[in-house]
């Protein structure tokens, strides 16, 4: 890691949303829940940010630099303005280190959204 | 299970788009891929479609009447058009069984979301 000006910035700057919720299959979600999951479920509602989640979901460490994953056939404004929604739906952190923002999965997000779609049999 | 006339429907009367997908933490997901999760993703993306996926979800054998899952504070033809849209996404399936619908969420289903969710070490 670099030695630069910024080390850490705070992992969350918007409001995270996720974890959140018991398994869909547990019983019948709260409104509060549902706006909860839903929220998230919406910010992968699109297939390019199917693609960039997948891209830094699957990158090394599961963190990539937005130079990283930027071969999803769309513009550079629009791949930022994806990333941006999903990190205002929790789905993603950001961290700047020098010139570059890097993009991560926290491993909680996946495992809340693991839980949220859990079989009765393994919840 | 009552013997009407109407016994068994096409369980898919939509074209279904699940299941599909490896795991999103696996590779950078094609185009395709993206657009097969997306649009699963996306039918999920409505707080009252999640409160009557996990209200069916939940509910016994994955299965409910429409007159189990109403009270999710919407109108009747509300309800409709959201279920309407989780079948179009191919997360649920319904049968005419007499007077009334039911609804199905299956198992492969779950298992497909699972699969994409999965984490790292589970995949």
């Amino acid at each position: 890691m670099s030695n630069t000006q910024v080390q850490v910035l705070p992992l969350l700057e918007d409001e995270p949303v996720a974890p959140c919720c018991p398994p869909l299959t547990e019983r019948p979600f709260t409104a509060e829940e549902a706006e909860t999951a839903a929220r998230m479920f919406k910010a992968l509602g699109d297939p390019v940010r199917v693609r960039l989640f997948s891209a830094i979901a699957s990158h090394e460490r599961g963190e990539a630099c937005v130079c990283d994953i930027s071969d999803v056939g769309v513009s550079q404004p629009t791949v930022s303005h994806h990333l941006k929604k999903l990190k205002e739906a929790g789905l993603l952190t950001s961290e700047r280190r020098g010139t570059w923002v890097y993009y991560r999965v926290e491993p909680s997000v996946l495992a809340a959204m693991g839980k949220l779609i859990a079989l009765p049999a393994a919840a």
